[in-house]
């Protein structure tokens, strides 16, 4: 079973995917296994965090050292867009995760979320890609 | 098949967990296939690294360059937990790994080796989930 | 299905390896599923990108702020090798990506590519996993 879900974002956006993971697991009615989610973009990132309000606030600060909004990319000159930092940054972290799965549950920590993160410079339109293996 | 395991951990700690990976394997009695090596907590992280005491010391070198321990974060204003760096780290390198085998054994490198690295600011005790797809 | 594809490497280089994989997946005659895409080394990584000039000159470019080659690593003294920072560039990354497929098809986006990265010091001849999990 492979699910497309769509999230209007905001650049910077954390958003919480983790209900809309679990729904497509409770929807497939498999016990056990295995749940990729993969979103089909260059300029976002898919990964888990304790979803709250500070941290929320503190990776997009920690991602404006590691690759600096204000610095120079060659990419902008490539393109113009101006999101050069955008890619580096959802490079590193990358577009997929793969999560366990019991008794229909997501097998997440209790503080453990999973989130897309938004990464470019304006709003967009994303797709999420769910698809459970076995 | 899916399975868990516990370690007990140190801050900074980065531990060899190939072996009892390689032992789901192996118990599952499959020739081929991909294992998904999950852990379940928002402080820690899994990866490959070659295990060896130089670089046990300087990838936490590394790491506090890119979250500093000594930094301020939004996170501990929320909870006073201290360890705002940690979910950072932990949020970039990512929980989850998804590593092929054949013939029954995992197809890693000669010095590729996977690890649980403990980021958190205390000794914990953590659970890792070992998923056998097909 | 599995399926070992090599490549030869030069340092700093990124590899659009997003046909080879494509190719696996065609000869699988599967429709959906998802691809696990793993290199078995300790100092190369996958990741996704837009595979354009300018991000292949940012990636490196970033890493060096990063782990800097100019850097002292306590890997170095153990082996002497002066890799150290391809060590850690590499488990920051992470060796492996999973990608789902329908109709036969990869679910990249339409500027996304799958990226082989060599992060070592020297030419090198990589051997990158594919395998098709259902």
């Amino acid at each position: 079973m492979l699910e497309k879900i769509t999230f209007k974002t905001k650049p910077d956006e954390i958003i919480d995917i983790t209900d809309k993971v679990q729904s497509v697991v409770s929807k497939s009615k498999k016990d056990e296994g295995a749940v990729v989610v993969f979103v089909a973009h260059s300029t976002c990132a898919i990964t888990t965090i304790e979803y709250e309000p500070g941290l929320r606030k503190d990776m997009p600060s920690i991602l404006d050292k590691i690759a600096p909004k204000s610095a120079d990319y060659e990419h902008n000159k490539t393109w113009g867009d101006g999101n050069g930092y955008s890619h580096i940054r959802a490079s590193l972290i990358g577009p997929s995760l793969t999560v366990p799965f019991e008794h229909g549950e997501l097998c997440l920590g209790q503080w453990q979320q999973i989130v897309l993160m938004e990464l470019d410079t304006r709003p967009r339109e994303r797709t999420v890609l769910v698809k459970i293996t076995s």
